[in-house]
């Protein structure tokens, strides 16, 4: 063919019929509701169509019950129970950063624990002593939602920025406050008695206890006996405030991290089904993901995080990327959100959970 | 101070008195609404905020009017009139890339331009010929939304990849059969009679009224005649067709760009105030910004992308920056929402322009 | 198996066989010199990585003759000469955004158009009027390098910000100086004698003319007959002097961009052999691809920018996305490198050109 | 003023008068070297200053002594003895992810450790046992470099992705038979004799000890004493033979992460001058900056990594976040690199301590 010839055969490709999920926005000349508008989402595309596969998922994680499954022979006894196959769900991993607690998610986190939604948590240090600070002092808005207050003069203001939120370092020494007396008690209690052994979920849970809050995620955590691991307890003001605990005391308190691993991933071996969700990067994401490689993979996944794939970080990393290391399931499902947390976790957990908590109440109500 | 003193005192800096927006997120043991919940944002953080704040620069966008401002002795006399200053209002302009009417934010596009809400439109060659392609042909969400189908096996069976849509080729042939006849008859009127001096936003026009489709927001603009402005309007599908035309047609078309940046620019220095709300970035982002440098800068600007501002970009730089070469007035406001469009753009209008447009309507349904 | 086996099996499966590029950084303890030092890169892995290829793939477009290749006797008797053959090159399309030629990367782009070593250029208005501009007043960079300057208090300054780079506004009223009379005679030129009908890359092979600095980069495209297409070129300064221009002349210069498309589109379908080098995203990035589907797609492509696939944009599509449409080709080799093309353009030129270029001049030197 | 006349005092605002730096690029024109290319980069602007700026601050942590600074009569005497001033040293701190060290930077980090010009180091569970791992088995680089490989595929291959690094499952069977007795003498030593209470730097250091590999990081680190911290120890693939060595002993390996902290925040206390830098973000870049909390800020900050502030991450904020917290100095210097490590880490240690080391060694050959 010769140049405008081959360039016509170029442009004008011939397709293979071709059908599927057509696009298509919501008709805002029809007035919308929360559900019509989150609905609209699957035919948006893009990260719209994120959300709502994530919305998919995440129902998946909350309907499946052992029941739904063929019976599997090879199962012990108890589990060939009807009943008891009814009855056994999926173990939903919830996994965040320090930053989500410090946001308002803390109060959807906390609606999730307090209602039993998820299973267990795994966070970094701040994602525990923000939750516990928070119960002592209030985070601000920055002036405008500006993520550009100068440090400086911040600082000798006293006042701490996380991205545009500013924390009253007066905060922190009320938590000083609260937590040495709990820090000499654990010590008491490590060495006479019992001499309990510590571990990050241990004293998370013990804190959960003594901060008898109804605003905390921990408080929470801790009536219904859900497990919050944070290998790196000590990377925050907790450590800053065991740090100075070592100074004021003749033994020190001590706090292994193996005990946690053991539990961790004996919960993940023992689950039916497992779904993560996984809000941020660095441990939170990790830990969890590596807890689903003793099940052989989780079966459905959903991130959200603003990490990207490109500089070979964990924390960046697609759902496929944990496929090939088995911290997915090869035929599970998965989804990653690429967005700040912020956006998209109200609107998942309101057409998800919350859509069926409020009709539940609403039927009980009637 | 010795090393632990000097230490406690750094840690335990006091910090001043500080009062503001407390961050508390939903409460979601009462159920939500959709208005109750994008109100929930203002009071997260991080980019709900950021949402949360969008949401109020539009509605300062959609509420000024000019009687909002002290009398200005120095205008014209006509502006004095009562009558007509309660008329006048802000000038919006919206900027929107081309991947953005490949998706479901066409829907939500086309009701601003139906409606009149906007006063004119920026976009990049495909935001011009999605819109028509789409009259004649679906475009699809590739399966479970995933953005890693293979290239080559696409190509081989005709299909083009927009993130994770998929476009058939034979919507581009078809595209071809209905714009050629135009062009043909563009020709002839640019040769013969009044001997039409073509810019991209009379093709536009034309464009928009030949098509003659209530789904086009190209029809919706001809129609109300709101400008649609488009400087690269070659680069892309219907430059493809411009070409082949040009080897078919004795004379060629001649589009000539020089005439619409004289009616852009004009549309912002009359303006009496001016808001822009810019989706995406590139020339769509430059060319709004750049005309309201004719006016000192914009009243309210909205930017929603994903760009960053570390690679020195016009797309990727935060507001500020427009600030310091008067592309925003300084004491103008303005917010940045760092988001995919998709998961954003949809709560901002219907938390906006929606939820007065369904107040309306319920009213007059009354 | 039960849990803890079952487990182990998971965590212990078996590997097959696996050989390739072994990961393996540069050894400090050995000097290291620059060509040893960008050598070292292809081992080094994730972006870095991504560097090596870019310069595999520059170094081929470089290296390609049409004598490489099979005889095909289908060509035009011309192209089967072996003189003809071994002259012929592989035809390379630079684009770069605006702001690349505000940073210091202008001095590494005219190094390539000085010595021919690129066959044509697009870029935006931006990338156009700051070359020009540079030859009439420095761009500074912000102190420490900020990205943080107050833009009210810049803008009050008369100093406009560009990421982390100021530019005095004075060198945009000297542009106005400069470049008035040069419209005043584009337009007689077009109303006078052969009525020079003007398209953006006409203009701006005129701009390169008249500025007459062999620091500029359009100097020598002009000289060098390197077309340079930039199809919204009323999209900056250049479009606000031509708006102001047109208030102050009988008849308006009239820019047509149909012709340039044209003119780009044959170049592509001329070439043998086509590479793509495309520094940023928006109108450069799509305007270079989309002219490669005229010959069924490029043969080797380079994208080096920060844009993230998730959002759909095509600033952010990975080549394989190119490849669905046809702008590269399936058997076409590509690389994107996810960087500020600031720190890596210089290595990729320097390990490529300027390798090449250095040798020869030394060996002329002996 | 008219419409007109506003516009043009809008566009053409007089500026100051300003100097500064001036941008302008490397002349290609001339041959480069590594160390006039690097140079150059200080006046390319955007991130290419950025690393310039990096180059210059870990010049000023290697070059810093006591001696440079006023005699401060406070000082406990030894630290006014000329002698002990003038070889008091800027303790630098090295934080990096562990993907970092599955690319080709552990060879880079161990020349640092190697040549103790680093004081200490903190990291992810995967930086400790990827450089143990990779004296076991290699680490390759993906077909192509390409991040797109097929999970499903690469899982039943047990071939596991690390970006576009693939590492053979086998290398972590391998990594199994070689720890598993090191853990069974870690508990012996635990149970038995003096009764050692591990930390994570202890097992750290006795894994170098142990793997007796100058090829790796941990090796020189255990040699030259300098301490590796990892409070997350138990988060990858370590922690999973731990777990498993759990149900293989008596009683169980512990690791108390309290003596740790203490450990790292006396470091930061007792350092005259202190620097960090910090390759990524999440535990590695918290833990670090947390430190220097304790002596009111780091004094020079070098961060490398791709995250974005806009999510209110740690991993994202920019230095000046810091300073609010006391984490840097208010009059402290810093810069953020925006890109991957791979990229920019070679060429930081190449212009700066591999320079210097390279003319020694050159000096001592003479």
């Amino acid at each position: 063919m010769s140049g405008p010839d081959a360039a016509k055969a170029a442009v004008f490709v011939q397709s293979e019929q071709y059908e599927g999920t057509r696009i298509k926005g919501p008709d805002f000349n029809e007035p919308q509701t929360l559900e019509s508008l989150l609905q609209s989402y699957e035919r948006i595309g893009f990260q719209a169509n994120g959300l709502a596969r994530a919305m998919e998922l995440v129902d998946k994680m909350r309907n499946w019950r052992l029941s739904d499954e063929p019976v599997n022979p090879d199962l012990q006894t108890e589990e060939l129970d009807p009943e008891v196959r009814a009855n056994t769900r999926c173990s939903i991993f919830l996994g965040y950063t320090s930053n989500l607690v410090s946001s308002g998610l803390r109060e959807i986190i906390r609606f999730l624990v307090q209602h039993k939604y998820v299973s267990c948590l795994v966070t970094t240090a701040g994602g525990i002593e923000e939750d516990l600070i928070k119960c002592l002092g209030p985070t601000f808005l920055a002036p405008r939602g500006d993520f550009n207050q100068d440090g400086a003069g911040l600082r000798r203001r006293g006042l701490n920025r996380i991205g545009n939120l500013l924390v009253p370092n007066d905060n922190y020494c009320k938590f000083e406050d609260w937590v040495m007396p709990i820090l000499d008690k654990m010590v008491e209690e490590q060495e006479t008695g019992d001499k309990v052994r510590w571990s990050p979920s241990k004293v998370i849970d013990r804190l959960g206890k003594e901060i008898n809050d109804e605003s905390s995620i921990l408080y929470w955590a801790h009536k219904n006996q859900i497990p919050v691991f944070c290998p790196a307890l000590t990377d925050g003001s907790l450590g800053d405030m065991i740090y100075f605990h070592t100074y004021k005391t003749e033994t020190p308190l001590s706090i292994d991290i193996v005990s946690d691993i053991r539990r961790l991933n004996d919960l993940s071996i023992k689950s039916k089904k497992a779904g993560m969700i996984i809000l941020g990067g660095g441990v939170c994401k990790h830990q969890i993901a590596n807890s689903m490689l003793f099940r052989n993979g989780a079966d459905f996944s959903v991130y959200i995080n603003t990490g990207q794939e490109f500089d070979g970080s964990d924390s960046g990393a697609r759902p496929d990327e944990a496929v090939s290391w088995g911290k997915i399931r090869i035929d599970g499902e998965s989804v990653k959100v690429y967005a700040d947390a912020t956006l998209v976790f109200p609107m998942l957990v309101a057409g998800t959970w919350g859509k069926a908590h409020w009709a539940k109440e609403e039927k009980e109500r009637k």
